[in-house]
């Protein structure tokens, strides 16, 4: 039995849910209001004490009574996870490198640019305190879009023609880089790939 | 065959080599100096236009002559193909994704914080124009080393009683966190860690 600790305005928390919905895998939510900081006190903190969602609860209902439940961090540590065995990961050993280079980029560029600028903007009402770092991670968010864009380019998907969890990965903060104040129409590979991800069975939005 | 393009004092460059040393890898090393911006300059930005090290380049000389070199970003996912088949990488999917969830949280947290703060501290002299992000990612550093100080308690490794690709890459930005002005000494497992790790066969310093 598979329970997600999730929030359902966060991009990383998206990612684990859209992963198990195209992939029909079935599972609980358990949603924790970030905005409210339920994730810095102390219910969830015993679950995780880095406080950040989501978080992939594993019950081995068919294992002995007395096996333990098993905790997995990280959004996209949590979707690798899930899609064992799945057409969202790809067979070849370059194209499993090459998803991971992505899911690492995400991770390292992708997730602290635009997510922020997302939540200063749309959540914290664009608070002075973070003014500064609001137009730096801007600017550093159009590099990361700019280059999504290029790598894109007379591609279906991130890897080539099939889709894989490097493109769920990376749509979760990007597809929704206007709420940080982003001009996407620059970027119409960028758009059309969205479009692409957003056709595909089984689909949900954040 | 393989050639890692790297750099000597750089630590995501460093896990690259020491798994390379650790598992008997072959692979020529091009040397990219990083302190005179030589991986921003053209020659390695046709490389990787992100400007970043490591890079792996893979040249398939068993593969018929056409066939395309390839390039891998990113240390983690490099470490990944480059430790595929060993002991390095757990077998059981559990201990497989764990491993991930380290290597991402490695990619989230440590390299941010610790590498920046030894990087500003060592390379840079304390640039005044970062003293105020060096002091923010100081106090982060700190959190992330007790962090992973209570996370090693009663284990080896960060797994458990195997050393993995985890360790390798936590240990390449903590054990020379000193150089940041961190002090290690509250850290003890963090230190029997450190020695562990350095007792590997094969092991080569940074």
């Amino acid at each position: 039995m598979y329970t997600l600790y999730g929030n359902k305005v966060s991009g990383n928390s998206y990612k684990a849910r859209l992963t198990c919905e195209l992939l029909n895998i079935e599972y609980q939510w358990i949603e924790i209001d970030i905005l409210t900081q339920e994730n810095r006190q102390a219910g969830f903190l015993q679950i995780n004490p880095l406080g950040q969602v989501p978080v992939l609860l594993i019950t081995p209902d068919n294992l002995a009574a007395n096996s333990e439940p098993t905790l997995i961090l990280e959004s996209n540590a949590i979707i690798r996870y899930l899609a064992e065995g799945s057409a969202l990961i790809p067979n070849s050993a370059i194209d499993y490198a090459r998803m991971w280079q992505w899911l690492l980029y995400e991770q390292g560029e992708v997730r602290p640019n635009i997510a922020s600028v997302r939540f200063i903007r749309k959540f914290q009402n664009m608070i002075p305190s973070r003014l500064e770092e609001y137009q730096q991670k801007f600017d550093k968010s159009n590099d990361v879009l700019s280059y999504l864009n290029q790598q894109l380019e007379g591609k279906a998907y991130i890897l080539g023609d099939n889709v894989s969890l490097a493109d769920i990965s990376l749509y979760a903060y990007t597809h929704n880089a206007e709420e940080g104040g982003l001009d996407l129409s620059p970027y119409q590979d960028l758009l059309n790939w969205f479009k692409r991800i957003e056709s595909l069975p089984n689909f949900v939005r954040l």
